[in-house]
């Protein structure tokens, strides 16, 4: 990945002229603005401090070629991939940087240099594949003798597959991609697309509770765990591979979405499944987003839901239209259909179905008769596809808008459906007030449950000069209107350092010292990725 | 509920003479034994002991009367179901009884009273309707200054309902028949059956994880948690209403499934449905076994699961057939065709729809060409109402039994598919090798899973001169099979008294430090229902 941004070189996404109007005109930018990242040698890294002794243990442990502290593994060790993580990158800022990256080759090594970490009082902060959008790779040592980030890319084993109960054991390293074509070779698939899949991986999804683009029908990560290895400074933890149990609490679940705080995610047992013979996606159109909303819910609880389901508000589905290239048959034929069906001021809502291809007919007519009743207008599948080409795009976006000085964030909550109107007004009213009035907040509904749905926000300004600033009262004004209209401050995204100030109202006080008499236990020295989940 | 056994009087259960000749020549019992129970005057209770200041200071907090040591409340409150619980209670030994029942009315009084008793060191055994198959229920008081069963029985309110996110937010105390006749009059159910149903109740079902009869289509209550008010003596954690989050470990679920070890369930808001216009349950026979529980695996996997699927293999299959009341569709028609088609000695499976009329049939015939396409043989509607009629019916007919000198207990475990028949092997091994020549050793699946399914066996001998020595040998041979073949101890019984010795090899040695660590910050004096869960 770009040490300043997302993906490869290469990969940049063109924003369509009418986009780039649409943003000139509504956010007040200027449309011919270039703004470079600084060259990699121009970053600002701080002195390595960490204790000779333990550079040298650690370099005994796995080898010397694993230990690194050259700029390039520091650089791109130092931060996550949220907006204020790229904007301090792109301005030369790498001043979180861990003083030395390790690279283990196996569970046994992460079970070796934990105990070496906290002896030297080192923090440890572990590392995936490095797209926390929360500040959960960036290191935070303060009071701490040195900071090291645990790349686990080469724990990159498939270690079993029970092709019979349909489970893979998997170690942490694997990328979404590797998975996938791995799984692929026995006929399976994990099914689990979150925007990041092409650079995040198994142990990254499972330590932050992911949930990926299809859930609403393959299920959250913390659905597909049935078995964990799991190593902390204190020793091992390995939880069975267990269909369900009731002896006693789960503690899987305190393992999972423990963000490296409480130790290490070596290996997942994840559920999967077979490779569907056949992927159906189509776009339906609502006049509003409240119809669109009632019409999921409706679709959930009659048990009729799609693997993908997604509802964009007006906003989000004016600006993703605008976005469709020149001469696109979004541009021209769905815009003319939209606009004589008088629903050029509606939502775009995308159902993708995977499965037999008998199955799929099915579920689809069944879902297709309840949301015509829910007041939608079938679009065909040519916006389904058009969005499964355009499924990770997002973030090569993003760079391409930060170039232009657009301040882009996203930020997610969930919430129950008597509620989601009302939550989504009191979001975006925040957003707006903090930004002003030449800003776009744009949202859409991502994973949808029996109980309630996720809300996915997107917000647009022009980048402001104290842009991290800017981003810290948007995103304050967000939280705590999350927060005070009873959404959980995170669906999906996990706590990492930005939503730690709200984690008290999130798990109440009690909840907190649950976590961190936990934590005392596993990760008595507290190195672990330390300044994370818990205020 | 009878003190003694289960239920209330005049519901006893006839046995077929047919099957009492069964029971007879297999198990070798006499055929005319009627051991009847001591009556409530000569059971033996211990002297109460509980310091006379705390009982002052209980009475002040919730009243004079729902502060009871009078013999009935204290031997009501000594044991739960079990069947070594039943042989104590018979044979008049009520020495767990605890000193004091306490029935608090609400979550309030409850945050009051647990201080009262922590600080008095005297342990506190939170009690919903009793009927713990695993000693969860019983005092166990060593080291303590007393112990007071807490009686949630009043906290029976439903607190709230939330039609458009189908969630109801429900008191601890509230029976299972109540719950759906409260739920009812709103339209909806929980679609929670245990066995227990008619005396079970939502604290103990959340606090034991206990998986209903239709849990493979409702889902197991810890599935169907969306929030929990929980009361500890160190003070209350209210886990809000969500229907997902990524907001860190999920606390909940540490919860779920403490067995009132951490705290007392005041009140849990559960995911709720629709009520069914509709329940459709039929009989299969597969020729084995082994070719059921593989039809059973291809079903859930397809996504094409009943809401109730249960297998019995061919031991619990003839008894069943047995115990059919002479002249009886079952006896007659039923039996004859089996023969015809020679599957008499195979095994019959119940599966059941619940739904919207054009739902239920449509899911029916799907599952119909899976169930055929493995080998199972249709045997229509009649076997499917016989088993609804006599779902709650094994407690009390286990009374019957008790009566006639026959040890009956079951246990129940959960696996993988691929393990499914080794590990069902190794338990009905090591079953019949502890029991010796003359038993029954009957099992059947209960519940199945993408991945796996449960196993829930019933063992039946003669009842030797030391009851409890015999139980204690039987139980120890299945754990250990369960426990070295890679089941869980328990999938829907939960850990009380009787799983403890095998929690280590469950968790492992750091998992229950994890356990005791939160313990520890929950309950700092250790009252909370000491000796349970917990080794």
């Amino acid at each position: 990945m770009r040490w300043w941004g997302w993906g490869e070189d290469g990969h940049d996404v063109a924003i369509p002229e009418a986009a780039t109007a649409l943003l000139a005109s509504e956010l007040g930018i200027d449309p011919g603005a270039q703004r470079r990242p600084v060259g990699l040698d121009e970053v600002r890294l701080p002195d390595p401090r960490l204790p000779a002794p333990l550079r040298d243990r650690l370099a005994g442990l796995l080898g010397a070629d694993r230990v690194r502290d050259d700029r390039e593994a520091r650089v791109t060790h130092a931060l996550g991939r949220s907006y204020p993580d790229l904007v301090r990158l792109r301005s030369g800022d790498a001043s979180s940087a861990p003083d030395l990256v390790l690279y283990p080759d196996s569970a046994e090594q992460v079970a070796a240099l934990l105990p070496a970490c906290a002896d030297a009082r080192v923090a440890v902060v572990p590392f995936g594949g490095g797209t926390s959008v929360v500040g959960g790779v960036e290191p935070v040592a303060d009071g701490f003798a040195g900071a090291v980030s645990l790349d686990l890319g080469r724990l990159d084993r498939v270690v079993s597959i029970d092709a019979i109960s349909l489970t893979a054991r998997l170690e942490a390293g694997l990328l979404g991609p590797e998975v996938e074509r791995r799984l692929a070779a026995e006929g399976l698939t994990l099914g689990h697309y979150p925007q990041s899949f092409e650079h995040s991986t198994v142990g990254g999804w499972v330590a932050t509770r992911s949930a990926g683009q299809a859930s609403t029908g393959y299920g959250r990560i913390d659905e597909l765990v049935e078995g964990l290895r799991f190593i902390a400074p204190a020793g091992e933890i390995d939880a069975r591979d267990q269909p369900a149990s009731a002896a006693g609490p789960d503690l899987r679940e305190l393992l999972v979405g423990s963000e490296g705080v409480l130790g290490v995610i070596c290996e997942a047992s994840l559920r999967v499944r077979p490779v569907p013979e056949l992927r159906r996606y189509e776009g339906w159109s609502f006049r509003s987003f409240a119809e669109g909303c009632e019409a999921l819910r409706v679709l959930e609880q009659a048990g009729a839901s799609p693997d993908v389901a997604r509802l964009s508000d007006e906003g989000e589905t004016h600006l993703s239209m605008a976005l469709a290239p020149g001469g696109s048959w979004t541009e021209g034929v769905l815009r003319r259909y939209l606009r004589m069906a008088r629903r050029d001021r509606g939502c775009l809502a995308i159902v993708g179905f995977e499965g037999g291809e008998e199955d799929v007919e099915r579920r689809r007519l069944h879902a297709a008769s309840l949301l015509r009743a829910g007041g939608g207008l079938a679009l065909g599948r040519k916006p389904g596809a058009a969005w499964l080409r355009s499924r990770y795009g997002g973030p090569y976006l993003r760079d391409e808008l930060l170039e232009r000085g657009v301040l882009v964030e996203t930020l997610e909550t969930a919430t129950q459906w008597s509620n989601v109107q009302a939550l989504y007004g009191a979001v975006r009213e925040a957003l707006r007030a903090a930004l002003g009035e030449r800003a776009l907040v744009l949202c859409h509904v991502s994973h949808v449950y029996r109980s309630g749905a996720s809300l996915y926000f997107t917000f647009l300004a022009a980048q402001a000069e104290d842009a991290l600033g800017q981003w810290r009262t948007a995103k304050r004004a967000a939280s705590e209107a999350i927060v005070a209209g009873g959404g959980t401050i995170t669906h999906h995204h996990a706590v990492g350092r930005d939503h730690l100030p709200w984690m008290r109202a999130e798990v109440g006080e009690l909840g907190l010292e649950l976590l961190r008499a936990a934590k005392a236990r596993l990760d008595p020295a507290g190195v672990m990725n330390p300044g994370k989940l818990l205020p």
